[in-house]
């Protein structure tokens, strides 16, 4: 009896990469963590790469041999159907590195290259909190927000890869924040926790030394998000960033809703540890925001695979390109 | 040799329904208009409906034994994949239709059902401005705002048939305006013909008369879309009320181009009478507003195929379940 295939799924990111064998029910072999040390240059990268990769199999216990795919996924700027990272600002110096074309050369199976908040979406779809759904949107809730679309199978990478950048949604005219990017009323400009850093400074401006978090300020000299979300059940000005943070979320919510009108919205990342208070809120502000029939029906959930969810949904896109293979040969 | 198969597409619109037969390279052959009169009741409705499509046969001088597959496209609210018209605002008073039951009960061809500016879409995806492309938002701007998006010839029709209500994204949270939905800070609610009117009532509210649209709204008691966008080469704030309403259709068109980041974004309905100027202020609002990639890359552009997009649309759905019939049989 032939046995069931394994893919192996690697998630580049700023700080560390994370590879793991998946089986071909999306269940983890194995997970390994190495810095990704961006300076040291892309060659040093790409070998770090395959390095990550070989770590996981041998830690599976399996050989190189028994890997029927691999996928890597990584942040932006890219060219996805190239398989090339253009310009990416978490990985200062690299510059058009051709990712997809050196991992396949050195192991010689199917590649799969994804951007990291897309794979992390097709992870959670595959066997996290959209198993079982037929579309699904998620949101990943860090220093910024990313994105990542899926409907009936089909990971939404857009036509120049720029598909599901959905903290780069505008929700706001008149009175607009500046986002990282640059540009003005980003979706991330108010629900990252640096917008939501930046909205308590603001706050805080306007107190009159009234709010806890002063004393923070204080000692400090800095304040974090989650200080932010961990002081809202004692201080009116954090509950109040909290509250808009969560009505922030709703309108880019709504706005997927009246878009893509998935089965399920999914938000993933570090803000998630706020609970589930956190996420009722999001739900109430969808429930007045929305058309009544969406309204209803669609599920909002927390992630369910925390940060395995790249290197799982990397694995599964190179399972993706493995069945698509198998069916044509 | 077998003859290549034709269609019939029905648009049921508020007022006309439209019908046409399509050859299978999306050629019409004939079209008919009759009134809807949905006041007459939704009895009555189905009838004029199958009456519109036996005109359209007729017409192009065929016999209803040539017809491969039928569509009809509808205003919503809608449940697409029951074929049903749920409680159409447009349609009063019409309740829980079964539209697509019916023509296929009458005419026994396979019968597809789609929302209109979603069929439209497609049409227009077809053989109008969309044409060779792999993946098409359009907009429709008349009374509302309506929208409609196709990616690798799939109609996004969502969960829940709400995909593509692209009037109803929010752009707008600290002053938003309320939209004709009841909701606030929809796109419609500024980029409509309806917004249009409202936004220019408010600002002739301000404007100590010295606008000539002042003399308009002496003469007529109202004022139309039409007139403000007329009179913008030589009053000044018609222009800006013109200008005003590109800046917001491009943070639409931006919105999904970091959403679904398509080949082409299409403006369709009777704002485009407004000229090749408007869509360039529309052009110029984008490339200040996406990201570089897909402000360079992406196709904008006028629909080519008028108030024929929605029947040939509908068309096309019926050709495409012909299609996936003729592939499984």
């Amino acid at each position: 009896m032939k046995s069931s295939p394994l893919f192996v799924g690697l998630d580049v990111g700023g700080t560390t990469m994370k590879a793991g064998v998946v089986d071909n029910n999306g269940q983890p072999l194995s997970s390994i963590s190495l810095p990704t040390e961006a300076y040291k240059g892309q060659e040093n990268g790409l070998e770090r790469m395959c390095e990550t990769i070989r770590l996981a199999v041998s830690k599976a216990g399996l050989g190189l041999d028994q890997v029927a795919a691999i996928g890597v996924a990584t942040p932006g700027t890219m060219d996805i159907p190239a398989g090339v990272i253009l310009d990416p600002p978490n990985l200062n110096p690299w510059r058009n590195v051709p990712v997809r074309r050196h991992v396949h050369d050195i192991f010689k199976v199917p590649t799969a290259f994804q951007n990291d908040a897309n794979a992390a979406a097709y992870g959670e779809y595959w066997v996290g909190a959209g198993k079982g759904s037929r579309s699904m949107v998620l949101y990943t809730l860090g220093t910024g927000v990313g994105g990542g679309i899926v409907i009936g199978d089909m990971v939404l990478e857009g036509e120049h890869s720029h598909g599901a950048e959905l903290g780069h949604m505008k929700i706001e005219i008149t009175n607009p924040r500046q986002c990282g990017c640059g540009r003005w009323g980003c979706l991330e400009a108010y629900a990252s926790a640096t917008g939501v850093v930046k909205r308590t400074l603001d706050a805080l401006n306007q107190d009159e030394g009234k709010s806890s978090l002063h004393a923070v300020m204080k000692k400090y000299g800095e304040i974090t998000a989650k200080e932010v979300f961990d002081a809202a059940a004692s201080d009116v000005l954090a509950a109040k960033i909290v509250e808009d943070t969560a009505f922030y979320l709703a309108v880019g919510t709504t706005n997927m809703m009246h878009t893509i009108d998935p089965d399920i919205v999914v938000f993933a990342g570090g803000m998630i540890a706020a609970g589930e208070f956190f996420l009722e809120r999001i739900r109430y502000h969808v429930k007045q925001l929305a058309f009544p029939v969406p309204a209803a029906k669609t599920q909002i959930r927390y992630a369910l695979l925390g940060s395995d969810a790249g290197f799982i949904g990397a694995a599964a896109c190179g399972r993706q390109l493995h069945n698509k293979q198998a069916a044509c040969a």
